[in-house]
């Protein structure tokens, strides 16, 4: 699945740094349900969290999706391998389109 | 959204810890994913490993519904408050439904 | 998958127009959408439509789903039916929660 | 949301003829639902059919998606348009991956 790993236009440090800061956040929801498990909270409430984190990844994934769509099949396109990074962009929105 | 929250059906201690591995096993993966943004991993690899980490939440979370459904909810039922439980039942399967 | 069949509470006449009603015009829309596809329409233009389809069809089965949670199964919990009922409606759900 | 209408890349005969045909077997899957609601059909049943028209529906649009991503993006490309045509490609998957 890395074969179009070439045309990757580099994150800024600014792009890495927003990332890691929702994905630390991500972290550390994740371990609050590990509390919310270990305190018998309620089984509606716990339910309630993962599904915030659920569409907390779901929009890193997404921003990642729209990012790597304007800039690395833009990228690969413009050097000519633009039909392999399409068929790999449609492979990975497939699998996002599942749950 | 507590009103149902003394029909609950406490955990057993292997639910308790079941429920807890999958949950650090999911923190881990959050943090596989933030070291792959740091070592500036391809982002085709790092949306698949995001889509991989939505998965086992959800199931986390379907999970939870199963057994609060056959357990909760038919306490609440059994205890005269099976209207309300139901309720909030179809409440967080709206939110579930949703990404 | 009809096996708690005999705790159907039957609709009112009411619920069975307003559902028809919505049907009919989902098939309308599925029949626009024909006419798209036979008049080249852009693809775009086609696939919004589409979304919006899909979402029409969501929404009914979530009436439906939410009708059958309050009135039929719970007819079948206070028949002594209820954890075959709630098993049956975890199935569907399951279903629904996939695309 | 029709501005990039001109990379479209024209359906075959023989794709218009496919779409058409699933389209119409759709039709007759929502003609069906009609027809399970007048007869005063099971709940689960009925739910249960939804689902299955849902999900043909989704993979109707899922192939205009490829299709267009990989006919027209490509061509909207080649012609010095495809930041836009991306843009929008993006704009119709996020509709999609919502219910």
């Amino acid at each position: 699945m890395d074969h179009c790993e070439n045309s990757m236009v580099p994150r800024t440090e600014k792009e890495v740094q927003d990332l890691l800061k929702r994905l630390k956040r991500i972290e550390g929801q994740v371990r609050g349900v590990q509390k919310m498990v270990e305190d018998d909270r309620y089984c509606v409430d716990i339910m309630v969290q993962i599904s915030a984190i659920n569409a907390a990844l779901h929009n890193v994934g997404f921003q990642l999706l729209e990012r790597h769509a304007s800039h690395c099949v833009a990228k690969a396109i413009s050097e000519g391998n633009g039909e392999q990074s399409m068929q790999e962009l449609m492979t990975v929105i497939k699998q996002f389109a599942k749950k």
